[in-house]
């Protein structure tokens, strides 16, 4: 099968990673919206291609993996691309997924494709174990853990501070809540008890280091509900041990069981990833795998992981998986 | 939804709770071999049956639940009643799945019902993270740990053992081995590095110990390639202690991603079973509404766990659980 990619940052690139090892599948282009002759690709036989180019395409892809951001590229592309092509994307703005999937829906019913949207280990791996253990379990609590990793935003947030150089923020779950969960002591959780936040800042010269930490530390929404610890580094520290794209959390449920709810029950899952992107782009291709799957045997419009059954994202047959992996 | 069980043991009751506590199911009646009259059941106002005569209830019930043994019971009576009923079972011996597949397939087929077989936490839901982590992480090993739980085929084992009037074997993962996978070690695990076997005996009166130890530790293939302990303990502390039903397990992929494989990713599922036969009946009850709606849209044959989209086993439409656990 025939895989396409617009956008080629650490995305497109973990797309391409994946693509590459896998038996079924070739990458037939990238499509970028910059020159394409700026654009530095690991397989160097296949074609970057201006993404104004892309309908020229139409028949030459099975499925398009889309990787932009959430926040302004997949609310246009998805839809607009699945006018022409079977899509797969990561959005994962969770509040706008429903104004999303109707959107992206409407487009793929339209022009007869199937489109997989918020694909990648939150929402994806996360979502579909909160499923399946709400559907087991009825009768429980959920809890969802995040780290220890980079959040983006935060990071972000903390740049825009006057004085800051630069600046990573790392999203930390509480062990002591860790493991009240696991202990079945089904614990009630504020923000505060669940994540600590540690951030680490390159200052500009001269800047007031004690305003900055102060400015952080109360940030509303960001920072003022959580334990949050500041390091002041220098540049050299910074890019020598927080460059890396680690990340990873836990999805619990615990529930009860027995005549008179006697049994109590815990399911963990849990992700730890030395690379964020390269992880939630394996996931995105085992998922295009499926929509190709889904595409052939008649399913059109918006899907998500919630929709696929397990064996569509393998390579190997039915068979094979129910002998072996069953 | 009406439900059938057919078998009142420990899963047949675990059945009875699940489908008490979902609320669109509803018991229609419990089949037994026994005398009907000498099954005391939980819902007193469900009717017990003679399974003679379970034709009678042929348009009565939309998936019924088959609750016997996988090594005599369930070979034949799930593609039997496969002939009359949606039908649901916990096969668990991993060698015979196809051929006990084959055989349901054929029967629901001809007779125009879905058949759901090996549905559980081992083979069931271990086996749903064995085939999603390995599509998503190609490259990589797995491994499956058990316990801390109790084994019935090893405890019958030692029951067998001249001298020995009660006992029970427990399945114990290795900290050790455990922790090397969570560590991305990668480790190369004999049988004896992954788990050790504890067993609690009660002896005969004037029975030698001595020799039971022996007997039990050199078992071939039970226990010879384990590390085992054994504990000789009275009745009372057998019956006081080692009555419960308490499991579980661990699944991990531990898998490389990367221009040159430089990045390693642990996918971790775990469970803590206060009761594994209400755990393994609350599975099977989730997967009967699957086979309901399988069934309802025009699906046919026998289906495992793999061939089952998430969303099929909730009572929730597929909007609220994209809209909230998505």
């Amino acid at each position: 099968m025939k895989i396409g990619i617009i956008g080629y940052g650490n995305l497109g690139r973990g797309v391409e990673i994946a693509v590459n090892a896998a038996p079924d599948m070739e990458l037939a282009a990238v499509f970028t919206r910059r020159d394409p002759k700026s654009v530095s690709i690991i397989s160097k036989d296949v074609p970057v291609v201006n993404v104004s180019e892309v309908a020229d395409w139409k028949d030459k892809i099975d499925v398009m993996v889309i990787c932009g951001g959430s926040a302004t590229d997949l609310p246009v592309q998805t839809p607009e691309y699945a006018k022409l092509f079977n899509v797969i994307d990561s959005f994962d703005t969770h509040a706008r997924i429903p104004e999303h999937f109707a959107n992206v829906d409407k487009a793929a019913k339209e022009s007869g494709h199937v489109g997989l949207i918020s694909c990648g280990w939150d929402p994806g791996l996360f979502s579909l174990n909160r499923v399946y253990a709400n559907a087991i379990l009825p009768d429980g609590k959920d809890y969802t853990f995040w780290g220890k990793g980079v959040s983006q935003g935060h990071s972000d947030a903390v740049r825009r501070i006057e004085g800051v150089k630069n600046a990573k923020q790392y999203t930390i779950p509480v062990e002591a809540a860790l493991e009240a969960v696991r202990n079945g002591e089904n614990p009630e959780l504020t923000t505060r008890d669940k994540h600590t936040r540690e951030v680490f800042v390159v200052a500009k010269e001269g800047a007031d280091k004690a305003l900055i930490e102060k400015q952080i530390k109360e940030m509303p929404n960001y920072f003022d509900e959580y334990n949050t610890t500041v390091h002041f580094i220098d540049e050299d520290e910074f890019n020598k041990n927080h460059s890396g794209m680690a990340h990873g959390g836990f999805v619990f449920r615990s529930g009860r069981t027995g005549v008179n709810k006697e049994n109590n029950h815990i399911i963990e899952y849990s992700l730890k990833l030395d690379s964020n992107p390269e992880f939630t782009t394996s996931v995105l291709v085992a998922y295009a795998r499926a929509v190709k799957r889904m595409y052939d045997e008649g399913q059109r419009g918006c899907k998500t992981v919630l929709d696929v059954p397990p064996t569509y994202l393998s390579e190997k047959s039915d068979e094979e998986l129910r002998n072996h992996l069953l």
